[in-house]
């Protein structure tokens, strides 16, 4: 199933996905489940799934605001330097000996064809993107074990883990959170639709271009690893998003570098879930 | 006024500090404000203090459980080496350019009387404590101004920044999130009864002995600032949670390092605020 939040003029929702439109949960449903992250907590995605069978759309896609699927993540931890790169061009880093983790808070990701807000000041001349696998976490769990690590997995989405170069300086947490600065979306795709997760594509395009290109397998350190460490250090709940690491290809790592300006147009594709679209600027 | 949060049997509620016990909401200002922080999303404390007016006490403070005083802080900023220290002790730290941030998660933080959480596994064997002023936004807003910044805050309270310090060397957040290793309390007090708030003073007791022991003025980033700064990245929430930095004298900062064991005793005490209390260990 892919399931996506939504607003439609006053009414906010989720629904499934389907014919390029949204079957929007019934009223009853809504009413037991007011987000999708209550679903994921009553572990209710099979009801979700009943509720909406056999029923034709409410909403053509084009008619809703698609927001971030889990509308009010209460935590969003993210990995840094997860795939092979060279950045600066000059010094390729070396790989890390352990996971590197940081947040981003509420606040900082927008929904699918949001513009994502240029900061202030000089911040703007170092705005970056970094296209990312996203997990949503479906099951409460504290030191889970990598070998079953993927069965506290709900779904699947997209992140772009916006940062500002300068202020990742002064720590990675300023760099990584300013308001609206990255995205995530379009949906989330339940976890029983991904058959090969290591052969899951991630592509950005610039304006078109690709700049970012991996998969999965890629990674320095797997999915299941990611979750049994992050599951070490505090016990993991359904709707907690896990951002998955940027490969080679940021704005910041091309020589000469290429920041995002104004009018800039961002697409984010992950082979299996869809592709996140925003485009730059207030 | 002192507002504390607390829980008794099963009530969760909040209510103001008076004569060794609290005075709890009214039902009908609990059906209103279910807790703390959306009385400050309300900016109704002059409320909230009407409500509780010329009442006796409800529960002696004994009798309940006190918990952190926004009990669900959706965004709690850290600022990391905020006052002038020495560590490790043969390699004097200079003081950073800029401020440096990080977050620690919904999840780390225990309220007063409650033990800490000794992690598991190696990580236990460097678990440290961090004394620390917090404070409370009051007001939502962004870019604000160094001058306007205390406008600001609802109120004061203490945070233990509670520290793992091997994990920290993967990463800052990784040593600073794991679960119910942090605390906060023992109440918020409001911002008005801070009457020179660079002569407060925080010191912390490991089994009743001084081992930090600072005042506000010390800060190498004051409050204004931290406020300011923050605000330049994303808009601050009511209930939003600042850890303003710690001082020298954590234990891996000491010579031999002293990393908290079993049941060790904690008192955070910041002057005005009172003493936030933890044992350590389940």
């Amino acid at each position: 199933m892919k399931i996506a939040s939504f607003k439609h003029s006053d009414f906010s929702g989720y629904g499934l996905i389907k014919d390029h439109g949204i079957v929007s949960i019934s009223t009853h449903f809504k009413q037991r489940f007011p987000c999708l992250k209550d679903v994921l907590d009553a572990n209710a995605l099979g009801e979700l799934g009943e509720d909406c069978n056999g029923r034709s759309i409410d909403y053509p896609i084009d008619d809703v605001q698609l927001l971030p699927p889990i509308t009010n993540p209460s935590r969003i931890f993210c990995v840094g330097i997860n795939y092979p790169k060279r950045y600066p061009l000059d010094n390729p880093v070396a790989p890390p000996a352990n996971i590197i983790l940081f947040a981003k808070m509420p606040g900082t990701l927008v929904g699918h064809g949001e513009r994502l807000e240029i900061p202030e000041g000089e911040a703007a001349d170092t705005f970056d993107y970094e296209g990312e696998v996203g997990i949503i976490l479906g099951k409460a769990g504290r030191h889970i074990k990598e070998s079953e690590a993927l069965n506290y997995v709900a779904g699947y989405t997209i992140i772009n883990d916006g940062s500002v170069r300068t202020w990742q300086k002064h720590s990675i947490h300023a760099g990584k959170n300013f308001a609206n600065s990255g995205s995530c979306g379009p949906w989330m795709v339940t976890a029983d639709e991904i058959t090969d997760l290591a052969a899951m594509q991630l592509t950005t395009r610039l304006n078109g271009k690709i700049v970012q290109d991996t998969t999965v397998s890629k990674m320095l350190f797997s999915i299941p690893e990611i979750i049994a460490y992050i599951s070490h250090t505090i016990d993991l709940r359904p709707g907690d998003l896990i951002a998955t690491g940027s490969p080679e290809g940021a704005g910041g790592s091309q020589q000469p570098p290429r920041f995002l300006r104004r009018g800039d147009i961002l697409d984010f594709e992950v082979s299996g879930v869809g592709i996140l679209h925003n485009p730059v600027g207030q």
